[in-house]
């Protein structure tokens, strides 16, 4: 069975999940702290991030999670996320990246360390600037899906796709450590709640990273 | 014909001219300046970044350097470059995201920022502090090359691809801006000189960025 190196509140794990999900394949969850990896996990990856997905009775190690969606695309049938032509799958593609490494830098990133990091592990405030910046350019993101949503079905077009996925994992993320405010962005919110209503989200939404409750809002589809 | 929106020194600019090149792909260069870019450059890619392709006989846009490298793989057959098993491409991605993310976060975007923009925009001098730490972080990386050369043909297994070309296009900018320490690391810096003296790459190598001379062995394909 595969196994997946994964932390709670790492947003490309949680888009790993989702795809894997959403495909039914299924995994056994390997818990890492990113600042406190296990044994031997250097080893598997020396780039000592997560999420790593690994299925022993092949000797094979996924890393990186865009490599590991991909792999799963070209192999597993079911529920395809890359789809659609050329141009289509580019449009997917350049979404998932700009989630993955926009919002990530802009919002994600910084909450987690102003939110999960010093509360966890160097046990310091958080820097009040810090945040106030990451939750007006979390503004500036949902601008985007608002607009994304107005003039099309689902964020990459008329069909849901990896962009969906990883644009959820990381606001999901975001929403769990209390940046993101839903007021002014009724289009990207409505997307949100829909997202979140799906099975394959539900798993992440129950789950608690120990030191850091999450807003009430947080696991309730309808809010 | 393609318009390749990029400015000389951003290695996925150079990733993405290479792999445009491998395949044969015609382009015209729109030179962009990260900090002044051209009117409508914006509307073109709200995230701001290069590299851009656009083909306007087709109101084609592609945004972001592995999704245009995936673009062309899927479209244009000659010279595969995430080609093998899935297992194969897997690492390939791997590879290459590796050398985007950590390389780029280590390497060559803290050289861009103190050699490049405190020059030309800052008008500051370097942090001699941050360049002596990226340049210790390239040794720890020319480390790991010199383990994949020395285990394997190329970076990702037997075959030349994308992975080769990812690492070299952020190596040569890191090269340009006298980064690279060569000494102890003769297996990458064999594997760079094979790079270095490909017909795609010889473009890359002639040109200069103005106010920003490189060393003298940068563009030599035996040094």
């Amino acid at each position: 069975m595969w196994q997946l190196h994964t932390f709670s509140l790492c947003p490309f794990s949680r888009k790993v999940r989702l795809a894997l999900s959403e495909k039914g394949v299924g995994y056994e969850l390997v818990r890492e702290y990113p600042w406190d990896p296990s044994e031997g996990f250097f080893t598997l990856n020396p780039g000592g991030r997560v999420p790593v997905l690994r299925l022993d009775e092949k000797k094979l190690v996924l890393i990186d999670s865009q490599a590991i969606c991909e792999y799963f695309e070209e192999t597993v049938d079911r529920s395809p996320l890359i789809l659609g032509t050329a141009a289509g799958r580019a449009e997917i593609r350049r979404l998932t990246a700009m989630f993955d490494e926009q919002f990530f830098a802009d919002v994600t990133g910084p909450l987690m360390v102003e939110k999960m990091k010093k509360r966890l592990v160097l046990r310091q405030p958080p820097d009040s600037q810090a945040l106030r910046l990451a939750m007006r350019l979390a503004h500036e993101h949902l601008d985007y899906i608002d607009w994304l949503t107005d003039t099309r079905r689902w964020l990459a077009g008329a069909q849901l796709s990896l962009a969906d996925f990883a644009a959820a994992a990381q606001i999901s993320v975001a929403d769990y450590l209390g940046g993101i405010d839903w007021s002014g962005h009724e289009g990207a919110h409505s997307w949100y709640r829909v997202m979140k209503s799906r099975p394959s989200f539900r798993p992440l939404l129950t789950e608690k990273m120990e030191g850091i409750p999450p807003p009430r809002h947080y696991a309730d589809v309808n809010a």
